[in-house]
């Protein structure tokens, strides 16, 4: 059996404001903890690997709910423009010059980003799927995938798409001592056809997998949904279906309405708010508080570093979406540093339908941990620990990721391969689908 | 003569977008920059000390326009709370406790936290005088003290407040080599009366300095304004003569008026523009782009770090209030990278009245420059650098932090007093003046 304690740092579990613990400590067997509170109150074990931990937090890792990890090939590329512009003369041309390998290469580059950062779950909307997969496995994070679903070519277009999921899903599906998963991926409702929806719905059901999908993340994006079948995105995917008997995560939802948070709440379904693309990109700024109050589970997300540029959630989505969430309402008591560590931790693990493996340090749970080193300038003095992740804490703190129990980050280091090596294969890639 | 010759790295001027050199020179005599430029067209030198900044980019030091350094102190004391409960119940309580030593300590950390992400000048408003200038003296950082004047408490304190910023400033102005300067700093129109701002305005002409205030930093402010005077803030600053003759810096300026911006674009007034205070307070969305597009210089502020709880602007202010200005006007091309650079350099310099020394690598100019380290996955690739520096840079990317052509931290490390004693110092104090 494969032990690991983590003793001497202040553990905060996140299975509730108050459970935190100053000198604690986290046991871990298999992969899995086993134990997370005090550390006087830790069972003897013997033969444990050792990981001290003083001066610094233990936290969950950190959950990003919408990710297009391959497009860190792009970053910086084509930043202040205009959508449709910026999509039709920089992004699609270059992302057709993409191959198989430079989808491999880029999304390796994200995953040692958000490891670096302290992310230890993704959920991907990419393709194609497999390369995707083998990057998740060899980088050691965990991540959910979602081949990107668009069938704008017509029917053709979107069967094939669905095979490739249905194929991939069987290849990989549960890979990686479970670290590798599946959802199913239509892009949007403007990008995918009622017929194409429904599809996707059925394959969800067939593989037993939930579904991940665009909704509501521009104003034009809802108007013209008005214009075609008379109501918003949100309410269009609810009247095909697609909410009932699956779990459907749901990226953005900037220009949600009134009747569509109850929709939301009402499936479950979960949202992934991600408040720097949509600042960047001008989208709008989601009712991140009045979904919360209403039921729904939020979590952070990143989306493509070609819109939010960095995939960090520490020192980005969590400080920018608790800040933007007060003025929004003007309130500053509205939205609490606690509210964002919880939508970058367990609330984003609901959010993924994950909840009862990954996002709180809880027996039974798998092993994926933070630490967070605050003999820092920024991280001084200690006030409080949750205004301290909220708000101070930068990507850099972290200094060590663990995923599953095994350390895939620490200090700098990618474990499982060489970190140089990755920046250089994305610089050539990058350097060459950009080429006029 | 002192020499440093900074030589292999991309030198970005901040002279205008395009004087950016990929394989550049920056040389440094007695404090000044006497080269910046091609590093083959750099002048021979011998006896230079040589950095190598192979990899890195080479910029102007960011400039921190408006700062309450020694707040630092109760950094995430009193998060998520409405002002005036927080100003009563915490915040003015815990400062009448500071003594003149745990400014200079809470001072201390701001300056070694600001030096480690890039910051060499800011504009402090707080109180005393002495100890902020002495932190400033003993950290290496550039400064601008401008000694808090409140005078809720009627003439005799605001007379007292007066003598006391005339006599720091005879004693500290032009000292460490100049980069102890002075402004005359009455906090608010709503904490000054008429006649304490017009005295102040006799001090700044006598000593021959500028303005610091806040102005139009709430809603609320300026409605109080409107009840008593029959104007805005700035209407009232203008009319009762303060920004005629002498340069005042207004930190915040949320609410201004159409007719505000003209009066601050008219009389060169420089604004602090503090997007993450003002977005965790739930103050407002400051018209950041109309001001610029009259004809204001507008610059970043970090504010106190009771309200960003970071006084960092590199990878906080930067890119928060770039993105924050595209949403604004629902435009990413209303905003660019490079503006976001400006604001933190030459045009942050402006603001302040020190462009004419400070904010960009051009000869004749102080030696103020920062060295960030690009091999990081978050910053790979490199598209394009004012994207990269904008979006994508974190403060812990600086590697080397030069003030007055002295390098005063490098890789972690404060170099004239020791970090880890700073930390201990101001959490022995922090956690003394929040003592119930």
């Amino acid at each position: 059996m494969e032990r690991l304690l983590i003793e001497g740092g202040t553990v905060l579990t996140m299975a509730g404001p108050e459970a935190v613990y100053a000198d604690g400590a986290v046991l871990v067997e298999d992969g899995r903890i086993v134990y997370a509170g005090p550390r006087r109150g830790a069972p003897e074990v013997k033969g444990a690997r050792r990981l001290d931990a003083t001066g610094q937090i233990v936290m969950p890792g950190i959950v990003n709910t919408h990710c297009h990890a391959a497009m860190t090939l792009l970053r910086g590329y084509a930043d202040d423009m205009r959508l449709m512009e910026w999509l039709q003369t920089k992004i699609w041309p270059a992302e057709a010059k993409m191959t198989a390998e430079d989808v491999y290469w880029g999304t390796a580059l994200a995953a040692y980003e958000m490891l670096s950062g302290g992310i230890t779950t993704f959920l991907d909307m990419y393709f194609p799927a497999d390369p995707v997969a083998r990057a998740i496995q060899d980088t050691g994070i965990r991540g959910i995938v979602a081949r990107g679903i668009i069938a704008v070519g017509g029917p053709s277009e979107a069967l094939s798409r669905l095979e490739e999921s249905r194929e991939a899903f069987h290849r990989w599906n549960g890979k990686a001592n479970g670290r590798i998963t599946f959802m199913v991926g239509p892009h949007a409702p403007y990008t995918c056809p009622p017929d194409t929806l429904v599809a996707c719905a059925e394959l969800a059901d067939e593989l037993g997998i939930g579904i991940h999908i665009h909704l509501s993340e521009t104003a034009g994006e809802v108007e013209e949904a008005r214009r075609q079948w008379g109501k918003t995105p949100i309410r269009h995917v609810y009247d095909l279906g697609l909410m009932r008997g699956r779990h459907v995560v749901a990226a953005h939802c900037v220009h949600a309405t009134d009747d569509d948070i109850a929709i939301l709440a009402e499936t479950g379904t979960g949202v992934c708010h991600c408040p720097v693309s949509n600042l960047k990109l001008a989208s709008g700024r989601t009712p991140v508080s009045k979904m919360r109050r209403q039921g729904v589970a939020v979590g952070f997300g990143t989306d493509g570093a070609s819109s939010e540029n960095m995939l960090h959630i520490l020192g980005s989505e969590m400080r920018i979406g608790a800040i933007q969430a007060k003025e929004l309402e003007g309130d500053p008591a509205v939205f609490t540093a606690y509210d964002a560590v919880s939508m970058a931790t367990i609330e984003a693990a609901r959010v993924l339908g994950m909840d009862a493996e990954i996002g709180s340090l809880e027996p039974g749970k798998r092993a994926d941990i933070v630490l967070i080193d605050t003999e820092r300038p920024h991280l001084t003095p200690n006030h409080d620990l949750y205004g301290l992740i909220a708000y101070s804490a930068l990507p850099s703190d972290v200094t060590t990721t663990i995923v599953d129990g095994q350390i895939v980050y620490e200090r700098g280091r990618l474990m499982r391969m060489d970190g140089r090596e990755i920046m250089a294969r994305a610089r050539e890639a990058a350097a060459r689908i950009v080429k006029p």
